[in-house]
């Protein structure tokens, strides 16, 4: 291909990692996008054409990737979350899920989905469980096999396997991009000023230097 | 109470059954529907006041009837539709879900919900499973344990017990009042013209009468 | 051309088949799709850049094409939808439209549009017609010329001109894409397992074969 | 009834005028409002409970009052809106109808409905159409029997019988409660300061004096 | 660039000009349009595909061009409106503003924004400020510094500086692209058809033209 | 009034302190919430019937009360919200507002609004301002006087005066009931098992105790 053809290609290429703006009601059947490695890195948040319907498959709507937990963190916590990344059937459709499995005594550290209402299965385990509302109020229980959470939009929430084995946790969100923002992260692994976290903390320096060791990713500290 | 003061009581309850127009984003935390028995009749549709949150509980955000199936109709199908009728907390919240349980060879006739998408996880056994897009293809395949199978909103599905165990689904909803609509009743056991669903299908009087005696439940029948 | 260019065109015609996702409220006045034949490809689900809006003009907002019925089909019905497929003005607006004429004794067979509500007005004729509840009740009435009735999203709903002379039909969605699930075709021509269609429906396998021809498509039979 | 319980009447009755406050997606198959008369007031904007569903009927989803022209005003207009007040069935469905009809000559004046597009329906006659965009363009066009024009939703937009014969338009929109503001009646009849409309319109006392007298409603002159 | 390749590149730059349909929630934390000089001509209503994220600033969520009134009209009025064309950081997230200044006496001519409420804050002076409700009501009030008056989406408002002092209004809009139409420009300014202003108005031919020469802009009449 | 109609009364009251589920588009002009002291109580949540809208008055559209700042607290900030609690006008219209003002030095702490984007205009001084992106960068900036910075839904932002003058801010945001999560609290103060905490922040006992008596409401730990 000549230098600027490609030229073209590529500038074409950015143009078309178009965003997705909303989670509204699907006005096609569905929409399998189009993902032909090579030609269009996918990310996220790309609309990305529909595939041709004529070449969708029954395999397009089925997802196998969940029969096992995911790579454990150190924390003992695996977490899969399936959207129209790993699963292209979702696309549109306004919903996604994940896997969490969490080893006993490990925990789901609190985090908000900004974008979604979360329903939490638990499909083996005990699950001390919960959220906090506006009011800093900390709605909490263990909940075991064959139970049921809700965790509303927006509200930060958290787990952790407080049973004598493993546990797994079937979760399912009204949006196909939940969002996943961690508490401990964004606070004290983003780089927020010190002098303001000091304050939002009642920390010194010192504490908060720890802190952000902790929190800060390591690639990052490094570069 | 004096009677006309029970008058206003039964107008005033009439008037509150106002229903809930639609699914939107909650502008509120959550809002536990205040069903007091004896004071209002709740019905899946109406919007209640919320109950003062300093009452509401973290039992209220749980739910556990669905650790067992429901109860088995005659042809093997349980289904336990849980919505903020059974599980408050739902409420305002855009999401639902279901159990369904099928016994050996069961059927989940096919149905849509004309208000939601639905993620189906198969919780035990083997389903044949599968929807119908509106150029009438069938997108199906048979999933098993730790799969997930996604059905587009508004469109028919179906499943069949396939395996030689017992089946159980946990369908996830985003709607929290999805509907289902089932075909068979809807058309057969509705009273729709004789002679519109002879055309209609192709059948002719004696065969539509036979279809109808199938679908139209007995309480209906015989009044 | 070169090859490599065609190639590159191809490519980014496949691209730019995105799909519209929603029937949101719009933020610009209008979209008129650009449509130059021999460019693009047009489908009812894309969504197209719009057109210059220099090279908008009236008549991108003015629709001629139902002043007479379309083709009938054999069983006497005719059907023209209007989209922005072929009445490009309406895109983005979030309405649509149809023109139905039915033959003496014709009927529009049942079927539901999972994205709108249909306004139905009866420019001519006398016309039984009704739509299904979820709980499977029929509100069906016959109607006549000057007369509107409403069918509300995602009920199946259905026509039959019992009148003496040709009946004509002005339909309007609140959906620029309202979809036509078409129950007959669905279940019966879609391929269904057939042993889920004979527990569904009561019938035995002969009359599933006798349904699956009548309803499945003849070119599709051939394949 | 004791005064003090016609006061809580009172009380009760103003609180229950709720507004509905958006046309969103219906989460139940439809809403009769339940309008007992005597009882709660209607207004177009109340959210009004739902009738029991077992208690509504086929005539709810059907509207006969426009098989003719309602009244005219003195320069040949008439208008009917049809919407939830008048035509119950379309409560919560997101859109509403308009029957206008014009004598030879007669205009509808420039007005927008802020919450809907109109598509309108030539049923006879010979109408001069059309709508100004933001950028004050006009898109206008003589339509006429059978054909349809698309006002998008806020444009201001207007038609004027040029036939020979009487004109009348089917209109359909996708709000339950679209909304119609008239230019000048918005403008000249309202009230606004008289500097202000002077400088806007580039007019002087007298010549804004002239239009009010013209466009404010006698009834309010008088008071 | 080989001729073929040029027109490609045209071909492509127009079909990207795809148009946001919409002001729905986000599902990405925010989409800072990818604008390179050169490449893509941005229009208000174009969507853009976003900009590499690792690219994004807090430069982008910073707007700096209102710290000072923009160009005046003739009649004393400036308005920066900031939308996402001058503040790409405001993409998606539906929300935009405006600065306006009056000088004494200047007025903002009656208008209105069809796709979004405006709340107005009076940075400094005091301004006759009102909108016109759709019973032709006006509601209209001197407001001053430090206070704040809402404009319900879709209604005709106004201002007038009726202090000493210059005048300088913050409006911030629920929508990312508002709209704006202004009354006088839109009916006298447009090219609607003469007869139909004389009627709507009560105008006579004469006027009607003194009132075009106003406000069609001069470069049209030229041309 | 006999003890029977007062608990009636009560009955009525909690029912109709019916939630608004959604910041939908509005329906209606505006809708005033009738609040008359003394009969129900308001809060934030509640849906209020409309005020008759002859009682609609232009003072029920303008807001005074952020002419000066609000009570600070000890850390030197003041933040006083304006949404329908307390500017009636607002309801259903789909927006809200605040004035915050920071002393040399304050800080307001870390937060997030659940539910709206959020437009921060300042009135005057200096600011570090800034927020976390979902995968943990911050995207922060001094701003001053006349400048505009943009906070997208649902992410952790904050500010501190690094001025030598109080700051005053003018923000605004897209929903009616914006929600306001503030981090310190919502983590340490709200009774989330410690063991938890000390897992997600890598904290000891002790540590996690200081917090908790840092941000634990003095009210709840008494009793």
């Amino acid at each position: 291909m000549s230098p600027k053809v490609t030229v073209l290609l590529v500038i074409f290429s950015l143009h078309c990692h178009i965003t997705l703006a909303s989670d509204p009601d699907p006005v096609q059947d569905f929409c399998i996008p189009n993902t032909r490695s090579g030609t269009v890195r996918t990310t996220q948040f790309d609309i990305l054409p529909c595939k041709n319907s004529i070449k969708v498959t029954p395999e397009d709507f089925v997802f196998s990737g969940i029969k096992s937990p995911g790579n454990f963190s150190d924390t003992g916590l695996s977490v899969v979350p399936v959207n129209p990344t790993n699963f292209p059937g979702l696309n549109t459709l306004g919903m996604s899920l994940v896997r969490a499995d969490l080893k006993v005594g490990a925990i789901n550290a609190p985090h908000f989905h900004p974008r979604a209402t979360e329903i939490a299965y638990v499909v083996q385990g005990r699950v001390y469980s919960g959220f906090v509302d506006s009011a800093n109020r900390v709605f909490a229980k263990v909940i075991e096999k064959g139970e049921v959470m809700v965790f509303p939009r927006g509200l930060v929430h958290f787990q952790m396997n407080v049973g004598k084995l493993p546990a797994t946790i079937f979760g399912s969100f009204n949006s196909q991009n939940p969002g996943n923002h961690k508490i401990a992260s964004a606070i004290f692994g983003s780089g927020i000023n010190d002098e303001l976290l000091e304050k939002a903390f009642g920390m010194n320096a010192k504490q908060i230097g720890m802190m952000r060791r902790r929190f800060i990713p390591k690639s990052r500290v490094r570069s």
